[in-house]
């Protein structure tokens, strides 16, 4: 086993601390990495919070990791010491379904194995995530970091990035196609990075008229202030696909008549507390869809980092040290980060 | 004018009785068309009795309206005197708009014109349905009904057909592909039927076990009961697609359930009250969507109307007199009709 200083939660409701972890001993097809960023998804607070379900503590999260190989298995042929890598949310999954046959393993019909909070096949035990110093993962789940990829902006993208790439290539953003992006968190912004370099107009729809600008700085060619009632119907029908990263429960018919015919709500949040129930005649009248969507498999996201590092496009990040993970959490529950936290994991002890 | 004698709601809480009423004369696009049968779509009900906002009185409702041509504008090369037609749900649209060109007049940009409770272009006055002896269309709302199919069982496909028809094409309900229809009415029938007839695999769920043997002779392969939760669970992740003809407030969750990834929840029916609010879990984990649909446009409802006489289908019927129509409702309103009445408009003198 391979023993690794982290930081875990020891309960729902105390501050993160240090830990020390024990990682398998890397297999024939497993890739040994140094982790050396890892970026802080909204997911890990409500994780370690226990608000998506119990957890067993102590507890790693996790799941945005840029780092290194150290060593690779004898059936490893991908990688090879010293290459610069990333692991997103999951570090498994059955690899016999259609949906792993269809490169989907965001849908494993036997679940996927989380990066953290999942249980690992090899060992029987609960798998740790990122904030931590090393890793071993199956080949299969490892993404090549392209060259000019700045790797503590690369970090994000391995959630962030991946969640909003997958759906909108899936509902065809690009040329000709009017994309609305509801919040500018850590989703919102690489939506509107991603979507504009896709070649898509796009609209950022948020509550605070103090992000317009920042929104149009990051790919937004318009703004609109959802609390405004005006501005809202000014863009009435006029989108072919929102993107809607709001992580709370929220009124979906106002967004439901921003949509043109055939339009889509793509919604990446699960909140805490259901949205009310949306309007039925809003979806018949115009043949709408509210659909949902769950980060990508692991050739679309290998696929999204080569888009990114062909279109320049990182995260926008805020590098802190391990030690103010907790801090970061308090900031990010108060919206004061732009856009996503990343912690240096080079801060922590080996 | 042409007079023409009727059948009209007086107010929201009083039986209908016979009224007379003046169609428009004939333009040089439009087809006079004397009806021979008229279906009842529990859409009758719901605006005879105000469910769907305030209404006019008197009011006409019908629209699954069948009969012969009596004459033909000057412009229409279509039709000629003779030749069996019917009529939908709508009798007119911009013809101007995308959607008007893209012939989806059903999501026509500036609102097609109801058959009954519309506004009529030509005349400024509210349009009148079915329940009538004559009715004037543009000859563009006018469909051709195929000879063998026989005339009262064609009068409900102008609106349960093609209300059903659409969404299973849009969403390629076909050979290799699973198809839930939910609810055995007259729109749930058709729905079997023409998913049957399209080549997929149908599961008919409904909530009563006494349907399941009429469910497979009107084409479901297996019958699923709703409340049945083990008989559910064993369909759990199976359909593509599921059309949902429901038309009161019901939980969608466990229909989510039953579809595979990127599977797709279509309601037609819009309920008096919003259903509980679905999971949008249910929605991200499997990519899955909630979507909406109204009837079709006029090509499609066309393309219907003819492959519904390849096959062979029409509507299971009960032929009354118009002087039932009241006992009628009632009967529908408790379910007891099997699966569509039609009215026999000879019944009402001219």
């Amino acid at each position: 086993m391979i023993r690794t200083s982290a930081y875990a939660a020891y309960s729902p409701d105390t501050p993160l601390r240090p830990w020390t972890l024990e990682r398998r001993d890397p297999g024939p097809h497993d890739v040994e990495i140094d982790i050396d960023y890892c970026g802080i998804c909204h997911s890990d607070i409500h994780t370690v919070r226990g608000e998506w379900g119990a957890e067993r503590y102590p507890f790693v999260p996790g799941h945005e990791i840029v780092g290194r190989v150290v060593s690779v298995g004898a059936q490893v042929d991908k990688f090879r010491k010293g290459d610069l890598v990333g692991v997103g949310c999951m570090v498994d999954s059955c690899q016999r379904c259609r949906s792993c046959a269809e490169d989907q393993e965001q849908f494993c019909e036997n679940g996927f194995t989380g990066t953290y909070s999942g249980i690992e096949a090899q060992t029987g035990r609960q798998t740790y995530g990122g904030y931590s110093k090393k890793i071993v993962v199956n080949d299969r789940f490892v993404l090549r970091i392209p060259q000019n990829l700045d790797p503590a902006r690369a970090a994000p993208l391995l959630c962030a990035g991946i969640t909003t790439y997958s759906p909108l290539k899936h509902w065809k953003a690009g040329t000709g196609r009017k994309v609305g992006i509801v919040g500018l968190g850590g989703l919102g912004h690489m939506g509107l990075k991603i979507a504009r370099a896709m070649g898509a107009t796009v609209l950022l729809i948020t509550t605070s008229p103090a992000k317009a600008e920042s929104g149009r700085r990051l790919g937004a060619h318009e703004v609109c202030v959802s609390t405004d009632t005006a501005q809202m119907a000014r863009h009435k029908e006029s989108l072919d696909l929102i993107l809607d990263t709001a992580a709370v429960s929220h009124d979906l018919d106002p967004l439901l008549d921003l949509l043109a015919r055939d339009g889509s709500l793509v919604l990446v949040g699960i909140p805490a507390e259901r949205n009310p129930s949306p309007d039925v005649a809003r979806l018949v009248r115009k043949r709408r869809s509210i659909v949902g969507s769950i980060t990508g498999g692991l050739r679309e996201t290998q696929e999204m980092l080569d888009f990114c590092a062909q279109h320049d496009l990182g995260a926008d990040v805020e590098i802190i040290p391990i030690q103010k993970v907790n801090e970061a959490y308090e900031r990010m529950l108060r919206g004061e980060i732009k856009y996503r936290f990343v912690i240096d994991m080079r801060s922590l002890a080996p």
